[in-house]
């Protein structure tokens, strides 16, 4: 990878893809104050509104060296933030994709970050969830079940854990809620992703490498290969045939410590060999069998990222040249 | 302005500046599925919560023109997505500052986008607001007071608008959620950011145009110069001092045909005639005055959103000359 060398872009832009205007009525107006010093006034809240768009920016190089742009899809509770710097402040995935000659567009999933979300029970149905810290802890495996304390110097996180202990709280900002049940809806956004985009390259991570492997069953034709790390969950097996893509799936350290990422784990293997029996390339990377240990849930943000995106960056070159021949 | 030459950047990232940790406890547990074909999990909201925080996009170029970096402060109800990628598709201020030979930090200010939001009424005290299409094609003078229509084609806008009324719809989709009274909480965190960056010169619109007159007022020594687009407030007198940097306060049209807007440019206008007194450098550009008709409160999306980036550029790079003396 070149390393520090500046990065020559054509375009930084944004764009929403999907949504539709819901009109509410009957609602009571509200007298409120909307800035400082201005006098109260009436906020009515019947009328249009916009739901379930995505918002989308994009990164164009002046010179990429990949015909296809790479697609990052964060998790649940996470927003494109997740592949900028990392929390520790070192250039995150994003940077190392666009110094690697690819085009990037980094999406917040719909009812996370820019792309809104829409009242309830008026339009969503009900409240959304907050991840503590505690729960996250654990979730992400830092350390073992329990190990988490309010007080940072009290926590136990795996001895030799790769995401920086130090940089978990900087990192507890970037979280937003999110609900559950809108898996529709998000993944209609998706589609018009990779309508409006074409043919492309995804990277999705735990519930968006769910999404990842989700979407390339739907449209084989436009992702070219994808990408999922630490998948939260995997489609049918009833949707594979041998026209689609190769499929890359890691897997960090200590999901035997933890039982729900014992299952999601077990769902996704079996998924790839499925693949992998119909004649699909597919393929897993276990960081521990592979001679790192202690990756958590983020690969993208732990000490070693720099060399798992290399990684990365190698198969995704390597599945574009077999794509476009 | 260079137009369409590339951008050579040294660094894109972002980081979160504020917020501090709440420890909840005593709500109940919850049963919820989290992910596709994932069984349902106790979900606990209690623990340790971050609000408060704010996120900031930075982009540093690698031969930046001007010593002090851009920090662009977005309004009520929107993200620093309004900077980006105007809704019908042009370059927006983001790119022409870049392109100037200005490094830029954009941030979605506290409680929106990027930024997360808190629970409530456990963290928050309540609800937020939700700005419909009805009152915003108002409120952001796109047309006279009532000629809104679901109906994209019936709707009527002043037949001199800037903004292009077709791509309203577009940028609905920008829109985010608002709370009212976060005021103390928004500012702490402006101060963060600018305690992180030093010297910087600040162009805010409608209510970041309000903080960024506040900021200045309270920090002077690192504030060089500001912009402020429609505020929609500004700060008590008694804190004007002459050792305030030069203001800038731009209006766009049709400010006389709705009431909201005069007051808020009555305050404004008074505040920046207070500042003259005390001699601080503060000019008002009234866009009708300078022979550019139909701008709406979207000045920097509105179809000459170049020519008004070129003004706001010359002042902001005279203002920097100026202040590095």
């Amino acid at each position: 990878m070149p390393g520090t060398d500046a990065m020559k872009l054509r375009k930084i832009g944004s764009f929403f893809v999907g949504g539709r205007t819901v009109t509410l009525d009957g609602l009571p107006v509200e007298q409120r104050r909307l800035a400082i010093g201005a006098a109260p006034r009436p906020v009515d809240p019947n009328g249009d509104h916009v739901t379930g768009q995505m918002y989308v920016q994009e990164f164009r190089l002046a010179e990429p060296r990949c015909p296809y742009p790479v697609l990052f899809w964060h998790g649940g509770g996470m927003t494109g933030v997740n592949w900028e710097t990392t929390p520790d402040g070192r250039p995150g995935w994003l940077t190392r994709f666009l110094e690697a000659g690819f085009d990037v567009l980094v999406s917040d999933a719909v009812e996370r970050g820019r792309s809104s979300w829409s009242m309830y029970p008026q339009i969503y149905e009900g409240a959304p969830l907050f991840r503590t810290k505690n729960e996250a802890w654990d979730m992400f495996r830092m350390g073992p079940p329990g190990s988490y304390a309010t007080d940072a110097a009290a926590r136990r996180p795996w001895p030799e854990v790769q995401f920086p202990p130090e940089a978990f709280d900087a990192f507890a900002a970037q979280w937003v809620p999110r609900w559950v049940g809108h898996e529709a809806m998000t993944e209609a956004a998706y589609g018009a992703l990779l309508a409006r985009v074409g043919p492309c390259l995804v990277v999705g991570h735990s519930q968006g490498g769910g999404f990842a492997l989700q979407m390339t069953q739907r449209y084989p034709d436009l992702i070219r290969g994808v990408v999922a790390l630490e998948p939260s969950g995997a489609p049918d097996t009833a949707g594979i045939s041998d026209a689609l893509p190769p499929h890359l799936v890691l897997w960090g350290d200590h999901i035997a410590d933890h039982p729900v990422w014992t299952r999601y784990r077990g769902a996704v293997d079996a998924y790839v060999s499925a693949l992998a029996a119909q004649g699909v390339p597919a393929r897993i990377l276990d960081m521990p069998q592979e001679g790192m240990a202690g990756n958590t849930h983020f690969l993208m943000m732990d000490r070693n990222s720099d060399a798992l995106a290399g990684r990365v960056i190698d198969w995704l070159a390597a599945a574009a040249e077999a794509a476009a021949r």
